[in-house]
Order: structure tokens, then C-alpha cells, then sequence
């Protein structure tokens, strides 16, 4: 072992982990944004290099999650508990991986319409993700404690929205669609959106639990 | 820092985990009895005002588990090992939440009837309940091991007996269901009751990891 | 206690984990060769005596996690990191859960036909549990680093060839199945293999973990 290498065993961590958490929020933004472009388009012959955007950008952030485990595996220091960094890098995957598989189940399903609500909760996700980002960027400060709070008032806020617009849309659904076949697909979807902003929730609430350490 | 807090710091934090857990629990019983009440009453015009009282007492779970992370996060001295704490906490809220669900699955799907299983498998959940809160009575007793671990095969119990019950409900429903629609609606309450079973045995494996380690 | 209590405990505990895990393991492999049996017959006479087997190995397979679980619980030494020892034992009875809940799925739905990609995907599952076998037959020796990653390197290529296949399934399903009980069936019996698969993956990633914690 080097010199080097030994020095930088016993350095604190945080100059490593942070500009990955910033990498990888930054890609689920990219995520969320193609999300709401593709659940606000007429044009169905925009949905399929839309879903496949989302795919590419969705392995990206495997990649990073990786690295970040990785990572953890070989710091003795790191800038949070462990096990929050595993949770903060696991949630915000999930958040990654519900919206890639919403996308997954149009392309497979090949669903006649879209209803309003996918729109709906691509628009809370896209809100969801920016306050993640918005989180991320500022956690690395001592003093972030109050805004760190007020994102995770604002993401409960989101998801309580997205629950009450997924069980009206479900109960909608219900009523008014008669083929079992479309309304199974139509659940699926939005079951996968709306696990997306409960993901959202979890990041929010390992954000919490860093706060919290921290008083 | 006053004395005060300095001291109640280096004091073991039982007498502060235990009641939170006892309100947790009886919390989680008042909800099971609601639920025996909703899936035995003849009368549709009761599902209404039963499932929101249920939506109620599970929001004031919410808090309490809430209540029991916080503490957990700030307490140096816990009465048990802190990741059997939180295993305990989020698997009683796992219940609840899933007979929860299954309440939320009613209003939102409107089951043209309910299938007679329904009760079955919410008097299992309720004596799961009782189980749960009776155990957790004794949790702080040393001596409570033998009768911790007989509520721990009693839950067992339970968990076969709701499963054998949930599989020839399916199994009838996919032999005399004949509405492709009303299917999917009585196969996904009845797998929240099922799951609701489930959670009631992840606890009860929590029970049985405390005692192991007091041997 | 006695003296050769106390010794025992002082003792690492390598010797008394790595046979259970080899039990475990044979046990996964007896369940997804009775699977693959089950899916390339043609014969509806022959699945129920396979399903009940599988069910039979499943319950031995919960037997010898428990017993894992109970160890660890009274161990202070372990050959690798207590919660990689959990998560492989519980990810190991993740594949042999979902197999068995594909089977119960054959047993209670009664489906019409299989479709051909249930013996692709437990061709698959196969595959990785021989795998599987493998890594935990090399993981005790100190130098199998370098084949151990080949082994995760290979179980992620099966995951990836299960998710294509799963997919194109799904897809021909919605195209090709207009009874929506069926397809509701067929959807069910896929998620559960599709499930199995992940599982596995999920082994190597414990693999990979354990991998980098000794580089």
C-alpha cells in the first residue's frame, strides 16, 4: 500500500460520496423530466424513443448505485451512517426503477389510451425528483437541517397528492372502463407511478433520519 | 445541555420504548376489531363509516411508529437490540397497513359482494392482533421467554390457517368467478387480508429473535 | 456453562455455517430441478405430485434458513459479516419462495395451458441455482475471489436473459390472449419465475459484497 492510498483511507469520505449522490440525483432528474415529456404527449409515435431514453438513463443510475455500494464497502469514514447511505442510494434507485417499469408496462402492454392521471403523477414525480435534488445538494452543509426539514414536509405533501390522484383514478377506472384486459393494464401503470412517489417518501425519510442524527 | 438531560440520557430508555409500543399495539387491536366488524356486517351502508374510522387509527399508528424511530435515533440505551426495535415498529405498521389496504381496495373497487372468507381471514387477523399485544405485554419481563415463545407458535398457527384460507378462496374464486372484473377485485383484497397474516408472523419472528438473544 | 461450551464459543464458527449453507443450497437445486420437470412435461396428470414435492422441499428449505438464523443469533464469530450472512440466507429462500409460488399459482389458478417461456424461464432459474450451488461451495476457500465474480458475472447474464424472456412473454401475451382470466393466470405464474430470477440475482450481488470486503 501506498503512501498515498494510506492517506486517503484516513481522510474523511465526504469529498467522494457526495459528487456520486449529486451524479446520480442529477440522472433521476433527467429520468422524471423524460417521464412527464412522454405522459404529455398526444403522439403515440412519441412514446417509444421517449421509453427508451428512460431505459438508457435507468441503467445509468444502476451504474452509479453500484459505485456508490461499492464505495461503501471499501470507506472506513463516511460522511452519514452507513446504513443511511445505503438507504439514501437504494431509494432513490427505486424511485428510478418504478418509473422505468410504468414506462416497461406501456410498451408491453401497448395500452389503447392513456388516462390523465399518468400526467398527473409524472408532473408530482418530476416535483418529487427536483426536491430530492434540491436535498442532496444541500446535505453535505452542517446548517441545512431547517431546508433539509422543509423538503421533507413538501415531498409528504407530494405523495399524499399522488395517493388521493391514484385512488380517484383507480376508483375511476372501476366505473368506466368495461374491458377487464385495458383495465388491468391501466392499474398496472399507475401502480408502478404511484410507487414511484412513495420511493420519493422514503428518500425524504432517510433525509429525516439524517437530520434527526444530527441534533 | 441541563443536568436533567444529561441524565435521563445514561438512564436505560425501557420505561420510555415500552408504553409507545403498548399504544403502538393497542392501536393495531382497535383496527382489527373494526375490520371483524366490517367483514361481518350484512349491511353495505356500515362499510362506509367502518373503513374510515379504520383509515383513522392507522394514520395515529403512522405517528406512533413515527414516535418510536425518533426515539430510537436519539436514544444511546435501548431495552433490546435497536434493529429488533425498528424490525418490531415497521412490522406492526405493516399490518395495519395492509388492513388497511384491503379497506381502501373496498371503497375504491366497490366488490359487488364479499366473499365469505373475508371474515375468516379477519377473525384470524384480530386473534393475531391479540397475540401481538399480548406478547408485547410481556416483552419487558424477564421471565417471559416460555410465553413469548408459545405466542410465537400461536401466530405460526394463524399464519398456516389464513394461508390454507386464502389459497381455496382462490381457488374458488377462479372456479366460480365468472366476471373477469369482480375477480381482480376480491383476488387483491384478499391478498392484502393474506399479507395482513404475513406481517402478523414477521412480528412474531422478531418476538422469537428477542428471546433467542436473551439465552 | 461448561468449559466446552465456552470453547466452542471462542472458536470460529466457519466449520458450523458453511454445511448448513450447502444444505441449503442442495435443497434450492432439488427445487429447481423438480421445476424444470414440472415445466417441460406435457402431461396435466404429472404437475400435481411435482408440485407437491416442490412444496415439500420448499418447508425444508424454511427449516434450514431458521436454523441459519438461530445460529447467527448465538454467534460471536462469523466466517463473513453477520448481515451478509442474512441477506444470503434470506435471498436463498427468496428463489425457492417464488418458485413455489409460481407452482401454488398452477394448483389454484388451474390454467388452461403453459405457455412455452415457463420452461425457458425455469431452465434459467436452473441454471442459476447450479450456480448458486457452485459459489457456496467455493466462497469458504480464501483465494475463489476471482471465481466468485465470474459466477455473479454469470448469474447477471441469466437475470438479464429471464427479464428479455419475461418480457417478450408478457408482450405475446397481451397480443395473443383474449380471455382476461387466463391472461390474468398466465401474468401471475410469469411474475413469480420472472421473481425467481431476481432472487438469484439478488444471491450474487451478497457474493459480490463479500467479494469486496476481502480485496
Amino acid at each position: 500500500m501506498t503512501i498515498d492510498k494510506l492517506f486517503k483511507i484516513f481522510t474523511p469520505k465526504d469529498s467522494t460520496f457526495y459528487p456520486l449522490f449529486e451524479e446520480d440525483v442529477a440522472n433521476l432528474l433527467k429520468i422524471a423530466e423524460l417521464l412527464c415529456q412522454l405522459m404529455n404527449t398526444q403522439d403515440p409515435s412519441h412514446w417509444v424513443p421517449l421509453i427508451k431514453q428512460i431505459k438508457v438513463f435507468e441503467h445509468s443510475g444502476d451504474d452509479i448505485t453500484n459505485r456508490i455500494y461499492d464505495r461503501l464497502d471499501k470507506s472506513f469514514i463516511t460522511p452519514f451512517d452507513r446504513e443511511d447511505i445505503q438507504s439514501l442510494a437504494s431509494s432513490i434507485d427505486d424511485v428510478a426503477d418504478n418509473i422505468n417499469r410504468a414506462c416497461s408496462r406501456i410498451m408491453l402492454y401497448k395500452p389503447k389510451m392513456f388516462m390523465a392521471e399518468f400526467a398527473d403523477l409524472a408532473n408530482l414525480i418530476l416535483e418529487g425528483a427536483r426536491l430530492i435534488d434540491s436535498g442532496i445538494k444541500d446535505i453535505k452543509k452542517s446548517d441545512s437541517n431547517p431546508k433539509l426539514t422543509d423538503i421533507c414536509i413538501q415531498i409528504s405533501e407530494i405523495e399524499n397528492k399522488a395517493d388521493d390522484i391514484y385512488h380517484s383514478a383507480i376508483s375511476r377506472l372501476f366505473e368506466e372502463e368495461a374491458d377487464p384486459i385495458e383495465l388491468i393494464k391501466i392499474k398496472d401503470i399507475l401502480k408502478s407511478l404511484e410507487r414511484a412517489t412513495d420511493d420519493a417518501k422514503t428518500v425524504s425519510n432517510v433525509f429525516k433520519t439524517i437530520v434527526i442524527k444530527r441534533t
